[in-house]
């Protein structure tokens, strides 16, 4: 894409009301707009990023078996309060709205339960076990509280995948096979080191349920790590057992982190509450085991500008990164600079990369600060000076590494520096 | 995908409360599931329908230099009240909302006050114009009775395009485009023939604004269709100039139509109420002229079953079908009939086509139905008999024509064939 095409604009301060730096760095990149206080709308630069995660978790999603689906945000009340999960008292985020003849309606804040009843029409038998429907839609929670940026949204995207199986080994082995696609998708958006399994309350069907947390100062919630497992425990298990609970230290390490994902064992409180069941060999009506299991795609976006960003912008992981490579072109109408970065801009495209062509009309120092607060991890440089050394001058975002490469593997280069990168990110 | 795998199952009858025709047929298919009236979640094959129209949708936006947003549900009053669109007696089909300190918010039906709002940011100069952000977002619509399956949903997929011009001729320069762009979507997604540009009410920016209608008896409108030039006009308009805009015929025929698209000059109401400006070439403060674009992947969805099944299901145009084949394994235990099935399933895969695989423990006749329900434009049997001649039998969904095809040339006839099929849609 060429960046004077791209409508948005950078801008050198983020709005004086925003008081996150995920929000901020992410509002003065022309990544997202704020809309208010916890709301905030996708610019073309957020569409491509938010787009790449969806895409990684989506991956993740199907190679354990999942199925996509897309259920609505309005929500029929009869079915929320079969399972006490309706009135303001028993949920105190709901946004209710209502129909012209006064019905009352909720908007989603999870899928449970409409999901619970949907698959009353498609699970019959333990032939129909197990199955893994999922989806990728946006959730609302009227939160009292929004200051969190796009971490903790009012309205938010959502991927959240729920299991439905025979028995609880059934329902385990699925578990533990979630545990490892999550790993493989914090370690994908460039979070694994920062990234805690982390044992939490399991409510009424299992002794522990798991989170997943990145440590961030921007983070609500407090965790206690076990170095030597690379495992955390929440506060509120933490009060209880005071220990790791898998070598039995006891001396972890507090840290201040964020939620980026849950799995859930449900076992059967909904399908119990909403009567789904199945025949089991046997011919005998059995109720179906559930679990659910979440990630937030903003909330993982926020996090990756939260904890990789620097002081001059954000840092993007490769599989993330809105582009590859960030072509800066700086002609002074002396030499054919312009030429030049259109003919690599066509190639490496030709070859695969995504590239972002500053082309605009604009001073060198400007180009390059609003580069490194765009992240892409590769900047190419393409200037009077380098024409005149036959050269281009390669920068990686996360290292500053700086090299020169000449005219005739800048293709090359270019593309296994981005792979180089990815290994070591 | 193999349908042993599919969570869904197809069903004889739809619920009796349901009454379009296409709400029926997508239910009874597993494709969508009604959560409400007019409110529809999507199931894995519908997943499948959807993602190819947007896609198709998305591709032909891009073509002509649209660049994607994602705005926010959850909508601030404050930038509606400047339009005078935000009390009920303006706007008729609001869902609102509230937060918790009782400040109101609105669900949004469209999205041109808080875009405007947004272009603010970044719309300084001549430069920064002309623009076009669009969307594929979720909209809400308080309707007073939906009634229509997911033709006329409350809450529904929304393709919005919005344009921001530097004068009405750049503005009709591009609503020329747009004008194109949505034939090439019509005819991608097999309604082309029996889709009519439809002159339409205008409002105060122009004589006439633009809607695009599919005939068909399912629809709420009524058109006025010279087929000499191919187009229609709405009731309203007719009413008025009672003849052919463009030949000056007045034998125009009656009929039932869906609106699937619009397209309309918005003029400056929205930049003047909203601020929106630009400095021009000699640096005088001007409005940006508007424009916007409107299309409901879920309505096409609908009006594609609507107007294209038959008797027995559901007949997709090819780039819209959920799978490319439907391979459909008659499996006796006499003839290794499971073993060829699935080897075609893999070299069909293997060359790029998207392949259903029936590989459930069925009766043929359960199998048929369900593949004529389901309406994938492909069928291939392998059966005991099939076996014992060296042939597949493939038959075309939408013509019914059936042929003997030998093992060996399963894979390019096949294939050939889908492209046939395309052609002659």
């Amino acid at each position: 894409m060429k960046q004077s095409h791209l409508f948005t604009k950078t801008r050198r301060e983020a709005p004086k009301d925003e008081v996150s730096k995920n929000a901020q760095l992410l509002i003065r990149g022309g990544f997202i707009h704020k809309e208010m206080a916890g709301v905030y709308s996708l610019l073309p630069l957020g569409v491509l990023v938010m787009n790449n995660i969806v895409a990684i978790i989506r991956e993740e999603m199907n190679k354990i078996g999942g199925q996509e689906v897309f259920l609505t945000a309005l929500q029929d009340k009869s079915v929320w309060e079969k399972t006490s999960r309706w009135s303001d008292k028993e949920v105190d985020i709901w946004f209710k709205t209502s129909l012209k003849n006064n019905t009352e309606l909720g908007l989603g804040f999870t899928h449970e339960e409409p999901l619970t009843n949907l698959m009353r029409d498609h699970i019959r038998s333990f032939r129909d076990l197990p199955t893994y429907p999922y989806q990728i839609q946006t959730k609302f929670r009227n939160e009292t509280r929004a200051k969190s940026g796009i971490m903790r949204g009012r309205e938010f995207l959502m991927k959240d995948l729920y299991s439905f199986s025979k028995d609880v080994a059934e329902h385990e082995a699925f578990y533990e096979k979630v545990k490892s696609a999550y790993k493989n998708i914090f370690a994908r958006v460039g979070l694994g080191d920062k990234t805690y399994l982390t044992y939490a309350s399991g409510g009424s069907f299992s002794k522990y349920s798991h989170e997943f947390q990145t440590i961030t100062s921007a983070g609500e919630d407090t965790i206690h790590v076990c170095e030597k497992c690379h495992v955390a425990v929440n506060d509120e298990i933490f009060a209880e057992v005071k220990k790791c609970p898998q070598c039995t230290a006891t001396e972890l390490h507090i840290e201040k982190a964020v939620e980026v994902g849950n799995i859930f064992s449900l076992g059967t409180r909904f399908s119990d509450a909403l009567e789904l069941t199945y025949l089991d060999q046997a011919g005998n009506k059995q109720a179906v085991v559930m679990g659910s299991y979440g990630i937030g795609p903003g909330r993982l976006l926020g996090t990756i500008v939260e904890t990789l960003s620097d002081e001059n912008g954000i840092v993007w992981p490769e599989e993330v990164a809105p582009f590859d490579i960030h072509l800066v072109s700086l002609d002074n109408g002396k030499v054919p600079v312009k030429e030049t970065a259109e003919r690599f801009y066509a190639d490496l495209t030709a070859n695969g990369a995504s590239v972002l062509l500053d082309d605009r009309d604009a001073r060198a120092g400007e180009k390059f600060t609003d580069s490194d607060l765009l992240g892409i991890p590769l900047r190419i440089v393409v200037s009077e000076k380098t024409m005149n050394e036959g050269v281009v001058e390669l920068k990686n975002r996360k290292t500053g590494e700086v090299r020169k490469v000449p005219h005739h593997q800048v293709v090359d280069v270019s593309l296994s520096t981005g792979e180089d990168s990815e290994d070591t990110a």
